[in-house]
């Protein structure tokens, strides 16, 4: 199983550049084994191009290493947090991508403006606040992780529906139910970062999608009686 | 004569991701043969890289499936609405290519700013209206196909001049007399969605272009003096 | 000799795709020998990726073909026109390459902000006037020739210190000592249009640069006391 | 040493077309070798695919060639001041980014948004003041240098906790510990300038990001309590 685990995630790694999400090492991804509790993850600063399967260090939730020869990525807390808080999900990635982290510079939540959104996010993405000084100069991989789960929280929103957020002046994480599919979902946040810049450049009063539409897209995608796909 | 509409369509297919039309499955080709009233489409969620010309679904123009071991894209019923109503086009093609998705996500037509739109589009590309409420809840993507026609209906526009169409908070359609034909018309769009856009970054007060010279181009082109080609 | 000019000419009409500048057939490349008086240019609507050295079409500059089994560019008029006018240009390159074609729609001559610009154009590159109705209705390619030459002599600018015109509504179109060298302005040309842009939307003020420093830089490539290169 | 040194700037040199940041042979980078007091740089105008490490040209900080066959890069005389002012440093890189120089052209220093600047830069990218005609006319390569460390004299920044500069007018030049990490933090400023524009598109009044944050990130990739990395 761990096997497994680590070449889907050794791949999902290697697909961060192939999608143009990264440049030098400025991504991770780890995946989440439920049964035994255990993460795999990039380690810190490895360049993708000479990432093996046997770099990736294995950790608890409660960040003890467990196998492994190099140190974890230095965002790990924050995977942490959350895998603890967000049951479902079994993947996280970071990156910079460029259009995704100009809307988390600019502090602005992304709404759901079309289709392409709606297919995968039930609405707008977040953007937190900014994090305290307490926060940032304490433990601030793992506040960083605590805060996404606030505002997940504090709005009422389900991570299972909006797999993405925009962590305030630094950059977006996403998840999903793997490694994989939680690639899947960067990929879609950083193309319709972009479509929404270009949007409002066309037409800046233009309105949020439609409730109706967002809801038919997204449930015909997700849920008990989606049709999409074979 | 379908082997070779198969071969068309998924050539077709293939060439979206290959003139960067596509992320991921986000897109669709079909190709309709006249004389037996049978369309070859995608099927639903398949990547291209996987695709083969067996994976394809043969319907009718009723979505009866004819031929095919795999459930045809879901905006099937789009495609079947606009070659029942739009009698000369042979081939359709549906993207999420992000300059053009950007203008429908606007909400707003695309004016014919040049004559590099001017050489496939005789005039400005619309944006349909918005889709009602009781369109989206019900047969919605055969309401997408009626949205589509009743926006060159009722704006007195022929299918033939104008290849495109922006769907309101969606995307493209794009259709031709071909599959290979439609493909060609969804790359100019894109091209031209983005020019668009920078032209009026650089002119905010840029008019359409003038009739005569519209004129010129799309007729030298098209149609019975055309000299543009060999 | 013409056997040379064939494959310089092939070699840059080949050099367009490699460098992005055009999208399927849009853009095409001539070269002058000037001894015999002949050009060389590329046939109309042929893919580059199927054009051979015997596609090329050989005219004198009164348009009458000495060589070649297919019809010459559209364009060639405008090719022709350029080489009568402007004695010391041996290469034309059309494209619609498309940030400069951006500018061109915009109907804005592009400004010199830097020294990129600086190294290759003395100044700004003008945009045309408009095409008058009886220009565009008559010998409307031997007329956008006349257009641009009209652009240089109004305005005192030397052909050689700007080898690139912004053709008003349509699209660039460059020069040079030969095709190659046309083609080598070709993208300098769009890649200035793009910065341009990014400049005005970073500060909308941004003057021309100083003089004194074009100077410097334009004749430090250009010239009697040019220092640059080997 | 000399070897190893020519080879570091050979790959140096070649992964500027590699990572996007030239077009043609807009770019130089050169290497410098402290204890024998010799710089190695690219030579004037050699296309990067024709380049090898016979064609590099060494020199003392004097400008003296001691070995190469062809002209230094005109821009050797900048990489020389800055080799002397710069004590720490042990590469230049000098490129014409289209990001970069965007905001080079406009005249604007680049603030530092986010965590990715602030990773790499302590703080914004200062753009120089606007060169004098006496210094454009005079020794204007020298100039160029001389003008860059006043503005990180005048201004009290540490030349090692910005390795970036924007000459006004013109364009980049970057530096670091060796000619690779030059191009690192070249490729680097690349990227936020880029995003930098499309934040403020988002947002126009967007802040510098916090101090505190600035620090977090800023340390914990440099200096003593670094732990980002192995």
């Amino acid at each position: 199983m761990m096997k497994e685990l680590k070449e889907q995630v050794l791949e999902a790694n290697l697909a961060l550049p192939k999608h143009g999400l990264v440049t030098f090492t400025w991504g991770n991804v780890s995946g989440f084994n439920k049964e035994d509790g255990l993460v795999v993850i990039k380690p810190s600063g490895v360049p993708y191009e000479e990432l093996t399967v046997n770099d990736l260090v294995v950790l608890d939730l409660e960040g003890n290493i467990v196998e492994g020869h190099l140190k974890p990525s230095s965002d790990t807390p924050t995977h942490l947090v959350l895998y603890k808080n967000f049951p479902d999900i079994g993947g996280v990635v970071h990156t910079h991508s460029p259009w995704a982290t100009s809307w988390a510079q600019a502090g602005q939540s992304l709404p759901c403006l079309g289709t392409t959104q709606g297919d995968y996010f039930y609405g707008s993405i977040p953007c937190t606040r900014r994090m305290k000084p307490e926060e940032v100069r304490g433990e601030y991989e793992y506040e960083t992780g605590n805060v996404i789960v606030e505002t997940f929280s504090k709005n009422g929103i389900d991570p299972n529906d909006i797999p993405s957020v925009l962590v305030h002046s630094h950059a977006p994480f996403n998840w999903g139910k793997d490694a994989r599919d939680a690639v899947h979902n960067a990929v879609v946040l950083e193309e319709v970062a972009k479509m929404a810049l270009h949007t409002y450049q066309i037409n800046p009063d233009t309105p949020s999608m439609d409730q109706v539409l967002l809801d038919k897209h997204y449930l015909r995608k997700h849920g008990a009686n989606a049709y999409y796909g074979q």
